[in-house]
Formats: C-alpha cells, structure tokens, sequence
C-alpha cells in the first residue's frame, strides 16, 4: 500500500459561511471536501460565544503548502470576526494525487 | 502560524447521554465541544451490542491535562453500562488559547 | 490510563454503498463503526467528480492488520469506478480489547 501523509483541515462554521469558505478552499488548491451538519458552542473572543446553533464541519486534505495557505488566510478573514474553529492533523491516504491540484502536478 | 498540539477527544454514545456527558466535559475545563449525529454499531461488554440506534458523536479540542482527566472520568462513569468509545488524537490548532479554560489561563 | 495506539480508518462515499462496505468491514476484523451523514465534492478519476449529493462517512477503528486488509479490500474494489476517499489515522482509544476481533483476542 502506497499511503502518502497530508494534512486534514477540520473547520467548524456557522453554516451560512460554508459556501464561501468552500470556494476559498477551492481556490487555494483543495480538490475535495466533505461537509457535515454538526452544533455546538464554543468560545468567541474569549468570551463563552452567543452562537450555539446550526454548524457545519468541513473537512478537506491537502498538500502541506496547500494547507498553510488555507490556515492563513481563515485566520486572517475569519477568526476576529467568527467564532470558527480550525485544527490540523496528519492522515495516511492512498491515491495522493487525487488530493494535489493539477497545477501543482503540472508543474512536477 | 503559530499553531500548537492540543488533544482531540472524540467521544461516540447514544444520544440520550449526550447532555449529561457535554455538562461533564465542561466542568473538567473543555472550553467548546462539536456535536454531529451518528448511527452505528458496536460491542458492548465484549459483546455485539444491543445498541443500534440514534448516537451523537462529540468532539472536544483540549490541553493534554484536560484531556487525561475527561478520559479518566468518562472510563470511570460509563464504561461498565455504556456501549460508548472514545478515542484521543493530536490536533495542531491555531489560537490555542481559545482551548484552555480561563482558571488556566489565570494561573499563568 | 493505559491507551492503545490504533487506525482510526475513515471511508467517505455514496450511501448507497454503506451497507455493502459496512458488511465487508466486519468480514476483514472491524468490531464496530460509526455514520455520518456528509455530502460534498471530490475528484473521480483525477477528474471533477460528478458526485455531488448524499454520502456518508464511515469510521471504525481497528488493528493495524486488520487496517492494512481494509484499505486494500477497498482499493481494489472501490477506488477505479466510485468517488470513494479513504484516509487512516493514528489514534489512542482505552480498551483496545473492545476493537480488535474475538478471532484474534483467542489466538493470543
């Protein structure tokens, strides 16, 4: 078995942010995600957060570069304003390049 | 990015616990918790469990201090009766902070 | 607490698939695996998929052995004609006993 490490990203949104946070993960390189319905409550600017209610998590795996892009930019348009939650870990998959954009393959 | 490695806490049971175990994850010091609907099948005492329903699965992102208290704590209350599994892994979160009960944060 | 480090196996594909797989996973040593619904996009033949709708998310939790049988059962079933992602991770469960086969809880 040919298992490659990449990394998962898990995202835990209000659902009416999800259409756009899956474009933005297409745009930075995502070839896939995964979406399910989920709730909870959380912590919001270190306050206990007013959302608790329908969320969705949404997971995708990409390349190492792939997932630093993806990592800097929610942080950057999400994390003052929502009370997103994101976390990383490290998965064994087989078929990679199913998992790697076509430009980054081209470019091999 | 600054991101640091936190526990994850996946805890899989029937639904009816669902309140019970989210008030107990708080008390231990969770600052958040995930909740997605799940249905499935496992053993139970060592046996094909009679449990074939409605299940929730609960995710908790916590310090590794947390975590061996929650684990402790769920084996002690539920094993015995529950047909419920829960697993840890490592997660690399951003704002890690966000997961540690203020108490924590205070005594620092 | 004495953990165990295990595969954490998670299979993302058409529901219509579910019971089939779920049937097999049992066959290779799997003792018990948990649904979600999930819907998403992926690719299919290193093309945009034209999967788009109802799928489901099937973890269980297993040997290594029992993993390395699974992830290859699936491959050379699945992986030419569906949209099917697999990806295996590490984790730490209490009880290990409760996931791992009587077959080979009685050869020990």
């Amino acid at each position: 078995m040919n298992l490659v490490s990449l990394k998962l990203i898990t995202i835990i949104v209000e659902d009416e942010l999800e259409d756009r946070i899956v474009r933005e993960l297409k745009d930075l390189g995502a070839t896939g995600y995964t979406v399910c319905k989920a709730r909870g409550e959380g912590t919001h600017r270190a306050r206990i957060s007013e959302w608790e209610g329908e969320n969705v998590r949404i997971e995708t795996i990409v390349s190492d570069a792939v997932a630093e892009k993806i990592i800097a930019q929610l942080a950057g348009r999400y994390f003052d304003k929502y009370g997103v939650v994101v976390y990383v870990s490290t998965v064994e998959v087989l078929r990679a390049a199913k998992f790697i954009p076509d430009q980054v393959k081209d470019a091999k």
